[in-house]
């Protein structure tokens, strides 16, 4: 059976939505950062990263939020999560993706990570000063010329919906209000009342 | 006819190489980041988001490395550049390029793209002196767990491989010495001798 394993707060909340919406079995391990679980010999043997996701499956492990997505999608395609054969269409949402976990999860983890990027602790506030602005000016592309709508890629739901959800959930506490997006923040509010978010918000704040 | 915006010493090497690899028919368009025409409005129409690569087709124009890598693999599946109907294999791969843009590119950037992420030069300098270290773990990693050999993923050559190349083209730029790496360095090696990298190479130093 698959097993996922996730952190509350993080981006594995999108790979364990898709789970939920694919309405596969499956079974997950909470690993909690504040007791740096993230980084202990056994989590490390799973994923050498010493990040969340990780999925695991019957031929090895899986990490990085497009990859375990896409492999929920392409594994059970009769839950219709990607447009896998269509080139143009599941590399438009490859890109979105992409551009999720590159540059905006990254804007997004200059306030709490800085660390990864410099030693100086006032480089760690100079960069924590700037993710409102990062942030910002992301939401405002994604809202301004990617996000399709009513779903983040046109008329059908996919794996990039959970995704943006995950991320958008984030804005508040990067000092953005989330008003200024009334696409992406309707997107979220819809998202949050679907019963496959609903269970797994349940089990993830619980 | 595809149609490829690149600006050499950038990641859109991996894209052109691709092209290259797979044989097709294609043209390219460079933009130079030295005259900033990364940011005419001419070029914004292409890709708002200011960067390379942009891969025009007759469906649209797609951006970031991943997405474009996975069109031409799944475009032109008789060049054999991913497995993309093996979800476990295909998603494997996909973690790699998520890796390498979403943590990989991110430590690079931040020796010559520190401004993103803070206004303050103090803090330009800190980041930039982390990206030895940065580099340095990133590689490691692969090296040490995540380079199967011959190529990236193993006995078949994929769309990682030429992404590998372009980025390990930059450690000693970023202060990493690839004698380090052996296994990516010989891959490098091997690359360089390509037929198609070499004619790539051609264009993008001409």
């Amino acid at each position: 059976m698959l097993k996922l394993f996730y952190t509350p707060g993080t981006c594995s909340l999108a790979s364990h939505i898709a789970l939920e919406e694919a309405g596969v079995e499956y079974e997950t391990r909470r690993i909690d950062f504040s007791k740096g679980e993230q980084t202990t010999p056994e989590y490390l043997a799973i994923n050498p990263k010493g990040r969340v996701p990780a999925l695991v499956t019957e031929r090895g492990t899986l990490t990085e939020t497009p990859a375990v997505l896409a492999y929920i999608a392409q594994s059970f395609p009769e839950a219709r999560l990607a447009p896998l054969n269509e080139p143009f269409e599941f590399a438009r949402l490859q890109s979105f993706l992409s551009y999720l976990c590159s540059t905006v999860h990254v804007a997004h983890a200059h306030a709490r990570r800085a660390a990864r990027w410099a030693d100086d602790p006032a480089a760690h506030e100079a960069m924590k000063a700037k993710v409102p602005k990062n942030m910002t000016d992301c939401f405002a592309l994604i809202e301004g010329s990617m996000f399709a709508g009513p779903f983040v890629m046109g008329e059908d739901y996919s794996i990039a919906d959970p995704y943006l959800f995950t991320i958008a959930g984030w804005l508040e506490a990067d000092g953005v209000d989330p008003s200024q997006f009334p696409k992406i923040l309707d997107h979220r509010n819809r998202m949050g009342e679907r019963p496959a978010v609903t269970r797994v918000l349940a089990v993830v704040q619980a």
